[in-house]
């Protein structure tokens, strides 16, 4: 008898990743097919994987998938679980969670302490710190990716906030599959539900901790959780979440294939001073010119999260609405003007 | 004294409206400039234009602030009323409608009475019966524009009827300010919201109509207003509607931009013959390729409304993901083979 479906459902997730990792990282050196358990834990160089784990039903499923699936790989399977002190007592917390990750086999296992800033809110804070302290991971023990337990479910949120922040198509895409310095970050449960995940870990009997800020009506993404997205399904069925993430993926590609575009398009509506041109800027499909538009300001300084759709509107009225308006002021002291046909974007 | 600000909000939009109108539409025979009353109403050649008014508060919003400035511009002001014949008595409602237009000076006014069929559903065959209806009195009355009344409320429930699809961004793109043949229909109340215009009806003691049909929980739209939207503004913060627009917005020209992409990649990736090249398809990037494709499943007579997401990655996966699969039948009895390195659709 095979593995309950959802167990079956996670690991053919992780392989699938696994496969792609080791595509990619494989050397002459290593054995590449037909590796056996011995031949993998042999080699000193077998390329290592870690998964990053909360405790939450979503990582301890993730984990114990990565656990089965390296068992059968040339690849060594390790865990980092990030506390990030915002509770008391979250560091036994965390300690608990690493032994049951080493209890998983998995090894190296690490809990990282981190001091969560409060820089973009508590949630972006939190997050910083977090990748922070993977990324110190991963270089520190030479991991060639970091497995992260974001489901279909998480995608559709991230639309949602996407959706609610109306910057366009890029924040529309949701996360990544693959992100990340070095495509280190794989996230092999984005076309899984949450209920797969929750069962596989009720089928092979891990305990799951429930992370109460994930149920705390402060935080955004735990109202869209637990009120906004099941009132969506209520009304629109519940396709929702799928149609969701389907649409992530769409946008990324539209704005992956946009953004080439503008690349491309930047060098021809400059003159030879470097200066953008008014009169071919204009000529541009606006889908095309705003992205032009911004990738200019974001070139002379001004940081790409707080320019907004609103800012980029207003330098596209220099070029599609003129009637000799003023400078404008872009995030990161940078000054757009038009002169004499061109469009001086300069940081002050 | 001014007008309230609603009612000047909803002139405001008119106004602008009516100017692209005229300016579209003006010839030399027609004053162009400081019109007034009596030359408009003395001219038989003035350009028609209506308002398509169900007597709820958007239209008779609308169709007030048509008829105030109508009477500054070398305008004719009408409005037409169909009938859906979908409650007892709603002949009397559209002939009770009707009396109040023209009461409001509109002329000609029209309640135009049609039978709804059942293809797609409830709302879509109420909406084709009603959108037949107002071509057919355009053609008729030769008006040169009939102005609808939806608001950004509206367009936020499009946007996110779109998105419950999953199938991209053009139907994230909801309702467009200008459509139809001839570019027929106008909607100066996109970025209005509906408040304003309820409140304008209010002020000026303008009786409205609450279709039922707008509150029965057994229409998706009608979930959405009165249960999805609130709940995700609640979860999102009040802002949600803006940010749907305004995606509108985005993702329209961004829509735009790719198709124009798609159109001018076609010819680059056939052969001589014309069949699609798979070699040549594979080197686009993957959202101007699937665009391609879908072109060419609609140009071989696959039904554009039937052509979904999952039938285009399916055809895509022809190209990225070839390993010797057989034909795939598409909507409109469409078939698509892989043939030679070249792709073969036709209808069977």
């Amino acid at each position: 008898m095979g593995p309950h479906p959802a167990v079956a459902a996670i690991r053919l997730a992780v392989r699938r990743v696994l496969h792609d990792v080791l595509t990619e990282h494989s050397t002459p050196a290593l054995p590449t097919a037909g590796t056996t358990e011995e031949a993998a834990a042999g080699s000193g160089r077998a390329p290592l994987v870690l998964v990053a784990c909360s405790g939450g039903a979503d990582s301890m499923a993730l984990a114990s998938a990565l656990a089965f699936e390296a068992r059968k790989l040339a690849v060594r399977a390790g865990a980092v679980t990030v506390d990030h002190g915002l509770q008391p007592g979250s560091d036994l917390r965390a300690a608990e969670v690493a032994a049951r990750l080493t209890a998983m086999n998995l090894d190296p296992v690490e809990a990282i302490a981190v001091t969560v800033g409060r820089e973009g809110g508590p949630e972006a804070a939190a997050r910083d710190a977090r990748y922070a302290a993977l990324d110190e991971a991963a270089e520190r023990l030479g991991a060639v990716a970091v497995l992260l337990g974001h489901t279909r479910d998480d995608q559709a949120e991230t639309v949602l906030l996407g959706l609610a922040r109306g910057s366009g198509i890029r924040s529309l895409s949701g996360m990544a599959a693959v992100s990340g310095t070095a495509d280190r970050y794989r996230r092999p449960f984005l076309q899984l539900d949450r209920q797969t995940a929750r069962k596989a870990c009720m089928v092979q009997s891990l305990p799951v901790w429930d992370d109460p800020m994930n149920a705390d009506p402060a935080y955004t993404r735990s109202r869209l959780r637990h009120e906004g997205l099941p009132a969506l399904e209520k009304s629109l069925g519940k396709g929702v979440v799928e149609a969701l993430a389907r649409t992530a993926q769409l946008c990324r590609d539209d704005a992956d294939a946009l953004d080439a575009w503008a690349a491309d398009a930047d060098p021809s509506v400059r003159d030879e001073a470097g200066l953008l041109e008014c009169a071919k800027l204009y000529a541009l499909p606006p889908a095309v010119r705003r992205r032009v538009l911004r990738r200019a300001a974001i070139a002379e300084g001004a940081p790409a999260g707080s320019l907004f759709a609103r800012h980029v509107e207003e330098l596209d009225r220099l070029i599609t609405g003129w009637r000799g308006q003023g400078a404008i002021n872009l995030p990161g002291r940078v000054v757009a003007r038009r002169q004499g046909g061109r469009l001086v974007i300069r940081q002050g």
